[in-house]
């Protein structure tokens, strides 16, 4: 059963994705303050639901004044636990496993990919970045090792739920899949699913939504 | 700025996200008709949020019947323009260009990569799949000869604006970005920002907001 855990998630799911929009442009911000219409303009967001969003926030900004950027960049790091590192490690040794643990970024928001996996004899002491590929055999150690708690799926879907099975026997407690197949994992494990393929089907929902605008016209 | 072409969707973005999972699982789905009940629990969601989501199709279910597969599947085919072939284009034979070229299930939503660019020597050339990377100067030649809407950003940041500039001059309707950066484009242009680290951020939120919980309780 896919599950969306949902009651992992404190407001609505598109509130969360802005939420981390906001995060993201604070975080590159050296102004003291900045207000709802400029975070608006500089992310295409109309300012009214910029301050509906941050009204989820304990910090209030002041009337005229705007935000505080450090404030507000404090809790939104709270929100997103970015104040505790946490550990990650990557299944599949691919083209994909090897883009995730090379994408810039991440250290960020104090994740760290620990190690990277697979039981492919040419690809298992592979450098990548800072890391070298190990074989499957070791991933129970280093979970234990640096109490890894998020698992990221990048293998064939043939093996998706197998490596899901391995991962949940270890302890893991999220999982982040990017094989184009639904995993089924136990009720306490959170999983996000990741299909590549969703990002062009939407564009290309955009764009026949957008000739059909043109038609009528 | 960025952009969210909110104009083009034609529901809110979660239901369109739904909309995506319904159909992935529709296309798999042999029997003839399958209830709001049976689609919940097979992806984790509620039924009544299922009838919710259908309710903005033309094509309505049958009172205890429930929907006829191949109806419901056509609709939604319609909806993300899946009757129409759709031509991609990848800038950047990295890891994560190389992943997305190789990623299987494109063809079931008649999406079809036609082409792969670089500018790095040590990769013009290179096979991908059925593709070989091409040099930035066939960027052109290649757009206008399959009638290229989409582009795919898969460059390092620094070039991503530049990518856009040209992928934009060659007429190109929609880019896909993968650059952790936001990019510049005319109004007309539809873009979509995927960030890999906002997955793990919401892992992050989520494992956080589970932790309170188990706190408190």
């Amino acid at each position: 059963m896919l599950k969306e855990n949902k009651e992992f998630i404190m407001f609505p799911k598109a509130t969360l994705e802005r939420l981390k929009l906001y995060h993201r442009l604070l975080s590159e911000e050296e102004k003291e303050y900045i207000s709802s219409e400029e975070i608006g303009e500089r992310l295409g967001i109309l300012p009214e639901q910029v301050r509906k969003d941050l009204s989820y926030l304990e910090y209030k900004g002041k009337p005229k004044v705007g935000y505080n950027v450090k404030k507000l960049l404090e809790e939104l790091n709270k929100l997103f636990g970015i104040g505790k590192s946490t550990k990650v490690i990557i299944v599949g040794a691919g083209n994909l496993g090897t883009a995730i643990t090379n994408y810039p970024g991440f250290a960020n928001y104090n994740i760290e990919i620990v190690g990277i996996f697979d039981n492919d004899p040419n690809k298992i002491g592979k450098r990548i970045g800072d890391l070298v590929v190990l074989p499957m055999d070791y991933l129970e150690r280093v979970i234990k090792k640096f109490n890894v708690e998020i698992g990221v799926i990048c293998v064939p879907k043939e093996s998706a739920q197998e490596v899901a099975n391995i991962l949940v026997k270890n302890g893991i407690k999220a999982i982040w899949n990017f094989a184009p197949t639904f995993i089924k994992v136990p009720e306490e494990v959170i999983v996000r699913n990741e299909d590549i393929t969703s990002g062009l089907l939407s564009l290309k929902h955009m764009l026949e939504v957008k000739d059909q605008r043109i038609r009528k016209d």
